[in-house]
């Protein structure tokens, strides 16, 4: 019979330790396929374990898979088919480390010194005590009313837009609601993006395998009839505030676009309002969403920008046709933002605190902007660069003159710890892209290193190209 | 010239009133579409306000392209196209109520008051405190290296799995990671799901317009054979605990299915292990994924179903060849779940008390279980059903002796406040179901309602079908 040893002091269950001992002797063969095993009573009285114990061990063994019981007869070997073995060590490549920067232009990351921290930590404490288990229960595929309703007043307080609470779609980012709204409109449509435009909006329409039109932009940016030429069908733009162009588009333009979309039952305008809320000139620009009076626009915006990029929520508008669609094909969903976050922030918007946080910001930034802007016309770097554009929110373009390529120039800059965004980067053939412009993402820029970062991006403008 | 009034006290700047008419004016027809405005001293003394309020004016009227200006001529109206107007009040269906149930054997809700809601706030707390402005940074794409580093842990603790940090992708949900997965496996794939099984998967993947092939399974789950004949490329299982059935697997069968997705480059096994922390007899079951020796088992699990359905963090283990697509295709994304949560839930999980808390939940469940089955064998229902499957984590099996057919069972326990979720709910083909098995998903129930909920049940089986 079945003879094995038990160790006392292993910490591990007497049941465990039967368990694995028969179960090594099924895989090293020792025990065949259809071999019968020791009734219970049998092999407890053998092994002088108590019945309950190979009772356990053989249940375990059933489970798994390793024996099978016929009734009234017993236990017996399944067939195996090879031995298994433990998985190897996992042979994980690491992850190759990021460069550290000396000075970063490309990374638009709010600086968090200018987050009113203990304002939110104080909400986030008060909803734990106020919301207590509410916590607990998942908000509606939709999100939590008390936040969509604080949007929807948000909206119409600071972006003219009359929006129902039950137009409101939140979501754990913007990037997530392109992939839904992908299954909303579908993938047989053409999508069509601005070119130049955000690399990662392209990067999802591709990802997701859905046929894409890169649309080139003029002065006033995208034109429906390039829209028209390209048989698109849905487009994703940013009138308020084009990136990284800083194009604001021209209310004729608007309508080019709102008669283009409302020719087609499906044509669709994407307008992603990401940073209208740092126009530092002049009144916002109204949305194309408060415009449209046929239903063909979905407005999306986000938080991440101007609370910090940890917060994860962004939000769609829809227009009430797609908001039935959407209850109909995708409500099935579960919200991904967490309850305790949406409240959190219901209580921020509600109270007033977003408000004063936007003026805060608006106001810091435009200081920083201009330090920035005074220590490039102060510098080295005067003589060579020119300021294009000032009043595009987070960035700003910079005309730089130089012999280099934008390739050069950036490899040289990495190697001075300078890590580059240039226009080019934005277009889908860089070079059709007007060489050598700066785009300047300000925000998280360390202004003790500024002066050194541009004396150094100074010299490398005057050298020369390699021959290779 | 232009006359406007002014309002005094309307809290509106007089720079924006003179917008407000200019563009109205633009936007009746009354200043025609190439018209010249005054200059701006002109209008400033014609107006009696000062220049600067009229160049805000004309700016915002530019950077909306009503007016434009032409060097050292002055300002022009632009062609509109047709008038715009306000849009037309949001017309927005409102969402149909859920009806109220008397009793719900459905939603399988975790038990908030099972929930140590004390120990949860105090972690939030602390990480509001100890973490500070590090929640204002997001996280990497795959999730904060704490939660990464806890995360696998546990899994080599409770699942006895060897996976590095680095291997793990969190996401906002399960439902996320599977619209991720698709994009790094290929929708040119035919997927295949289990019949019956847990809808919404199918419903992801639909959603998402990729071949789908349902699986029927046998008494021992899913078999290879059918994948075979169905030329599925990836298949989607719980190998631990199949929902609604409660198959556990057996290792036989789980070798067949390593060994058909060892067949082919691009096959690949998707182990959804949601639940499997709630067996209550015997050790858990070896995942898949740690007997793969081939790099073809991809594992899933979530924190909503044990700690809370409003946490929405799950993840996703990756074998080494995946990971390494998946840097290279998808680390774009951002990640879903915001920092402040991924740190609380790493406390949670390195300080071992969601150890704690799941042996707590799984004794208290063993318990309601237990209830839940008393009262069932104790009251009238006893006579007519036979309860099937005892061990099937969170929810059990009773098979209903009635000559109703299922759908006239729930819409008479519907009538009588009785929300009942049958076996053939979850078959693609419910004809093709076994009838009259109640899948009762006991976590949520009341107690105090269920032999009231019960007796109401008992009576409706004795009724007939109605001849319609």
């Amino acid at each position: 019979m079945l003879t094995y040893t038990f160790k006392k002091d292993s910490g591990i269950s007497l049941y465990e330790q039967l368990y694995r001992h028969i179960k090594e002797d099924i895989l090293s063969g020792k025990l065949k396929a259809g071999e019968k095993l020791p009734s219970k009573r049998a092999l407890s009285g053998h092994l002088e374990v108590s019945v309950i114990t190979v009772k356990n061990a053989y249940d375990q063994l059933v489970a798994e898979g390793y024996i099978y019981g016929i009734e009234k007869r017993g236990y017996y070997v399944s067939n195996m088919e090879r031995p298994l073995s433990a998985s190897p060590a996992a042979c994980v490549i690491q992850e190759a480390d990021e460069p550290t920067w000396f000075l970063d232009f490309v990374t638009n990351s709010i600086s968090a010194e200018y987050f009113p921290f203990t304002a939110w930590a104080k909400l986030m404490r008060r909803t734990i005590l106020e919301q207590d288990k509410a916590l607990l229960y998942a908000a509606p595929y939709n999100g939590a009313a008390a936040l969509r309703n604080a949007i929807a007043d948000y909206l119409h307080q600071f972006r003219g837009m009359t929006v129902s609470p039950e137009q409101i779609i939140v979501g754990a980012g913007t990037e997530f609601l392109y992939n839904l709204l992908l299954q909303l409109l579908g993938r047989d449509k053409v999508y069509a993006v601005e070119d130049p435009g955000y690399s990662k909006i392209t990067k999802i329409y591709e990802s997701n395998g859905v046929a894409l039109q890169q649309i080139e932009l003029d002065e006033n940016g995208l034109s429906a009839l390039q829209l028209r030429q390209k048989n698109a069908d849905v487009v994703h733009i940013s009138p308020s505030h084009h990136y990284p162009t800083g194009i604001v588009m021209p209310i004729t333009r608007r309508q080019e676009l709102l008669r283009w979309a409302s020719e087609g039952e499906d044509r669709y305008i994407l307008e992603d309002d990401y940073d209208s809320e740092f126009r530092f000139v002049g009144r916002p620009i109204p949305t194309l969403f408060s415009v449209d009076e046929n239903e063909h626009v979905i407005y999306l915006n986000t938080f991440s920008k101007t609370i910090a990029p940890s917060i994860r929520i962004s939000y769609m508008v829809l227009p009430p046709h797609l908001l039935h669609k959407f209850r109909q094909n995708l409500s099935f969903y579960s919200c991904t933002v967490s309850s305790f976050e949406q409240y959190t922030l219901a209580s921020f918007l509600s109270q007033g605190r977003y408000e004063q946080h936007l003026n805060r910001m608006k106001n810091r930034y435009r200081q920083k902007r201009d330090k920035v802007i005074k220590l490039i016309q102060e510098g080295d770097l005067s003589r060579r660069s020119e300021i294009m554009e000032q009043d595009a929110g987070l960035h700003f373009l910079v005309r730089l003159d130089t012999d280099l390529s934008d390739r050069g120039l950036q490899e040289r800059a990495k190697q001075n710890g300078l890590r580059l965004a240039l226009l080019s980067d934005y277009y889908s053939r860089p070079e059709c892209a007007p060489p050598h412009i700066l785009v300047v993402n300000y925000s998280g820029i360390e202004l003790d290193k500024l002066s050194e970062g541009l004396r150094r991006l100074a010299n490398i403008l005057e050298e020369k190209e390699d021959v290779r």
